[in-house]
């Protein structure tokens, strides 16, 4: 099969998440739409902060996985959307949070929120966001969807809890670091995608299948994220390459070298988790480490472990072009990382 | 009619709040059961903040109302210990960060949250206790008590920016500022009071009575407290008494001051609110001036006003033991101030 290369000189076979995007367009506008209607307060800093941060440029994956799964599951109605905003309200209000916890002065390539308008500011709005995702939720009425996107924002917190307390820990296991993102990411993937068939009205195997491809897709997504933090599998580094470095976030492709490493480098990671603010040199030590030991590339392979998973998880719905840009969303979090 | 002193020097006439607090008593202790097992989590920080918040013998009115109310519509599920709860999980939620906003280090003279644990964790624990009170009010099923709930969560999370963004502006004004409490601080007892009508399965004249009452005392409620934190009327000075002085909190006490002093006054306090960390002389030539221009009394008087809406509010409840403990709880939080 030949592969084609497109303007920009990738080659057009390789997968993409403008299927998911396209087929999700219209739904998308009303989600925009609910976003900023319901970001608006006569307190002035609360549109201004959500704007920051709704302007900035996430990809808005979650709210999109909400509608492609009622749309999987043929709902019709107009509660996708409300559920959908909500999603990016309860992601939007922990990217807050979880900024004055890190202490990050950066988000999605632009200053933090907290460094712009202070970290009061940020715990207060991202409370309100909160709170303006549950109304949405409540008037969709479906208090089953309620219950799975108020466990998950339970959940998340947990994660978040339970990074802190383990935070700067290099002798974090595999299972531990999987644990956080479990609860930190995938909890509200897979809730974006299980009130699909909720609203939708499918039953118990429907609902477990969207949880667990939206489960699956977020730990893949996260470990791609982390294994991106320092390079991917290529040479050429990004420009987000080093954040979670320097503020001393243990991630998978630390904890695969960690556990690898001889005891000078163990003591390499000890020292540069711990002090944070790492260098650029002692950077490119610790990418140089990492490639020794594979720890790049085994956290790109259990991504696509979990991957395959998300995409077993549809098995039981027929073919057609959602499913499709589905599976195909899963392909493309993956290749992120070449 | 002769009053009798009782043991404490108190005369036995004085209005208490030991009758909601017998009334209410057996469903506190369901209420107290829920608090302690949904703070259970195996990451031990949770059920460690969540405790040194729980234990330090707040008066749990905000829950108790929505036993109060519950029963005085003759409710007799089991819906109401759930939503008590819920309330008091939003109640500490807000406790934790509002002491990460204001950068408190009390809090009901114990050391606040943030000072043993750190910023982070009460950001991250008051997130899961939001989280956690969700949950338990979707397993309540109703719908219209989570539209209360939710819609006073986002209420309050703006009154916070509110004050943030007014913060150490002496020029605000008294509707200013009663803006503010309206949403920090009235919207949970309103919401608190409202949900009790709302499971018990009555119309909208007894959800309107019960939410009235619930603002109205809780308006009064906050306007005590800020008299307290002068001194009250008395002139021997509790526990806690400068602490919002300190912080360079604006209350009614400070607007009032402020608008009837002269010059040097209003230099004095712009100076004191903007510095905060007022002087222990500082504080006294604080209430000195609020004595001058019968802030505190005035501030008092405004609380009674609210406290008569309050009274009010309940008239078309016929008479009886609950009604009777409701409306003492008003008399009761006005009589702190003396």
């Amino acid at each position: 099969m030949g592969i084609v290369l497109n303007m920009d000189g990738k080659p057009s076979s390789a997968p993409s998440i403008d299927a998911l995007v396209r087929l999700t367009a219209g739904g998308m506008d009303k989600v925009n739409q609910l976003i900023l209607a319901r970001v608006g307060s006569d307190v002035m800093l609360i549109p201004e902060i959500a704007r920051h941060l709704i302007n900035s440029g996430g990809k808005r994956l979650r709210p999109m996985l909400t509608l492609a799964t009622a749309e999987l599951c043929g709902y019709s109605g107009e509660g996708d959307a409300k559920l959908a905003a909500s999603v990016e309200f309860m992601h939007t209000a922990t990217l807050l949070h979880d900024d004055v916890v890190d202490g990050s002065e950066m988000r999605r390539g632009r200053l933090a929120a907290r460094m712009l308008w202070g970290n009061e500011a940020s715990v207060l709005v991202g409370d309100f966001l909160l709170g303006q995702a549950f109304k949405m939720m409540v008037e969709v009425g479906s208090l089953q969807a309620l219950d799975v996107l108020s466990t998950a924002a339970a959940v998340i917190a947990e994660g978040e809890v339970m990074q802190l307390a383990a935070a700067k820990n290099t002798e974090t296991t595999e299972d531990e670091y999987l644990a956080v993102i479990r609860a930190k990411t995938a909890a509200l993937f897979a809730a974006a995608c299980e009130v699909g068939p909720i609203i939708a009205g499918q039953g118990k195997a429907e609902q477990a299948a969207c949880r667990s491809y939206g489960a699956n897709l977020g730990i893949a997504f996260q470990l791609i994220d982390d294994a991106l933090d320092y390079g991917g599998t290529s040479a050429k580094l990004g420009k987000n390459v080093g954040d979670d470095f320097r503020e001393g976030k243990i991630t998978l492709p630390v904890v695969l070298s960690f556990r690898r490493g001889s005891d000078a480098e163990r003591a390499f990671w000890k020292k540069t988790m711990e002090a944070g603010n790492g260098s650029d040199a002692e950077l490119e030590h610790a990418i140089s480490i990492m490639r020794r030991h594979r720890a790049i590339e085994d956290t790109v392979e259990r991504a696509r472990h979990y991957g395959a998973m998300a995409v077993d998880a549809l098995a039981l719905f027929p073919d057609g072009p959602m499913k499709s840009a589905m599976l195909e969303a899963v392909d493309f979090c993956i290749s992120r990382a070449y």
